[in-house]
């Protein structure tokens, strides 16, 4: 008999009018309502972020980047702290990817083998080797409540040829992280999809992953470039193929309306640095679409960001305010831009629950996205 | 009969043990308790600091920059905005400088004459010229609760002889700021006594500034680059001029030796912005000293920054953590620092007052500087 999973989902209901799902995720560090969304701490931070304020706005996990963190500051120096949760100071959950696609996205050169990738780092261009033990290894020096099993995100577009080799391989590391995971009673390590946009090759990379039984499926190479549709295609051959009873990731999504939409489709968890990076630019998510508060025409704009938002940000501060922080260079405004972008989208996820719990997720798709215009053609 | 002062100072104790003096400053937006340290908001914001945070860490009153207000966004917005409590959402007490200080520093070439100062703006090149009804007009504008006279900040060294005109047309450019003063019911007037390290000027200008009753009285152009003690002498040559029932306000000094040197001498308001730029330069102040959190001795160092420290920061995260969060530029590392510091120096300000009201200034000060570790040598 095999030890419970450290993190358990529990299936609550299935939106009648549109067959999304809502669940529940126990973790030793918390339970999240899904479908969440989970801010990226790249570096052990959520960029411009306080713990607490993420606590604040509702986020029950994040996200942490394990190839930042094993090269800054070292995943040995974070296991000496205790961890990631205590180097942090952040007692909910935390999910850390495997590395993988910093290495394949930063590193050049960079040399795949079926051992592994051979890559330089990105700090002090020093030469090190990623491969599924290695991964694991490192994630389990940090700790987090969910690792990723180490694979290849397929750039797109890809030959078909390679795309099924690159899976293939994919699948072929899932067995060697099992294999070297030594915290199995701790950390619940998820699988990934792969498959590039090839829908016969999503069905048997979705097979094969699921053959090994798993606490969580995630669904990755997507939203790496193709076109909208195709993505939510790929996610129609995919999901039906994964179980029910397990949560579904849908790794690196995060706009307004691919969470909506992915949501639908009967995924459970998202993450994406695009909130907190829009806002560094000046740039914030409303109910109504998006507003580049640092444009002249806010100069004079004493509203908050967003009228309809109860966030601190824009209870307590005005367009006018917040852009001038943004054209003086001043760190308060990048914090309250990080703020109140994620707050919208941890809320827009608790909106998107409230709707399938009510049966009614297609009528708040059309409402939310012609509110916010992209039944405009807005973005 | 002249309407009632909108800054009123109480004198509350004379410590019996060094002379300095415990007080209450009531404003039109709250009561500061005397001695104080006043965080600075340059452009409308304590740098990496929400207000929030400065009410949590006990802040009473912030200055905020006239020149770089002026020159963004403008002072016209911020009337617009309904003043600069409400643009920056900061419901406590706030000084504005007068905006000579920055054009004498910031700005060259530039012209000064007995009407005022021509310049260059820092971020367009364009040319303004500041005076004293100009610099007036833009505080007023800002509707800060105490405002300053605009004066010459003279340079360190300066020849007797231009340090005496120098000080004379000070005197003359406080009685057009006082003439040019729109809001005397709701703004608190304060001037500056000048006089370089010249013990007669320095009393000849006091004894010129305190002839109008004004309700406070601030001594500019010293720690500028003259050495520790001529300072003190200086304060001790000029102190004694000034009233007691008014306030006396130390300008932009903020090192805790000083701080405690300076109330010792009598002076109820301090502000500088070392502890937010030293902060963000990795280092931070403690109860056993300068501590650079950014070397790499403190890299597998789990303690808090200061462990005599009351402040969230410290109860909350390591100095591991934190020159990990400066080491990889993270805007939460700045964030930290910052408090930090600030926490000290406010703190610094509760103790000296706690100590003059048990009437053992002179003995705090032994105390402090011996585990600061000034008697050692540190700075």
């Amino acid at each position: 008999m095999t030890a419970p999973f450290p993190v358990r989902f529990t299936l609550e209901h299935v939106c009648r009018q549109s067959g999304a799902r809502a669940g529940r995720m126990e973790t030793p560090h918390g339970t999240i309502l899904t479908p969440a969304f989970m801010p990226v701490g790249t570096q052990a931070t959520v960029k411009a972020m306080s713990p607490d304020e993420l606590k604040q706005l509702g986020a029950g996990i994040i996200l942490a980047n394990t190839y930042h963190l094993w090269m800054r500051p070292g995943s040995d120096l974070v296991r000496e702290a205790g961890g990631l949760h205590r180097f942090m100071s952040w007692d909910r959950a935390i999910l850390t990817d495997s590395g993988g696609f910093q290495v394949f996205s930063l590193s050049d050169p960079k040399r795949i083998t079926e051992e592994g990738v051979g890559f330089t780092s990105h700090i002090d261009g020093s030469r090190h080797i990623l491969t599924p033990e290695k991964s694991i290894q490192v994630q389990n020096d940090l700790g987090a409540d969910i690792i990723m099993a180490f694979d290849e995100c397929t750039p797109w577009p890809a030959e078909k040829d390679y795309a099924q080799r690159s899976l293939e391989r994919t699948t072929r590391w899932l067995e060697r992280c099992l294999e070297a995971h030594q915290r199995p009673g701790d950390q619940a390590l998820f699988g990934i999809v792969q498959g590039s946009t090839y829908a016969d090759l999503r069905r048997q990379s979705a097979r094969a992953v699921t053959a090994f039984d798993l606490p969580g499926y995630a669904i990755g190479g997507l939203s790496v470039g193709e076109p909208g549709p195709e993505m939510q295609a790929m996610l129609e051959e995919t999901v039906p193929l994964l179980p029910d009873n397990r949560p579904r990731y849908l790794m690196g999504v995060g706009s307004p309306d691919y969470l909506v939409d992915g949501a639908l489709r009967g995924i459970d968890l998202f993450d994406c640095v695009l909130p907190t990076r829009m806002g560094r630019n000046g740039t914030v998510l409303t109910s109504e679409g998006r507003l580049i508060v640092r444009d002249a025409r806010y100069a004079r704009d004493f509203a908050p960001l967003d009228k309809a938002c109860s966030c601190p940000v824009c209870q307590t501060f005005s367009r006018a305010y917040i852009r001038h922080l943004i054209k003086a260079r001043e760190i308060l405004g990048l914090r309250l831009t990080s703020w109140h972008n994620l707050h919208f989208l941890v809320h827009l996820m608790e909106q998107v629950r409230a709707a399938i719990l009510a049966d009614r997720l297609a009528d708040f798709r059309a409402e939310f996205f012609d509110a916010y215009g992209y039944t405009r053609g807005k973005s």
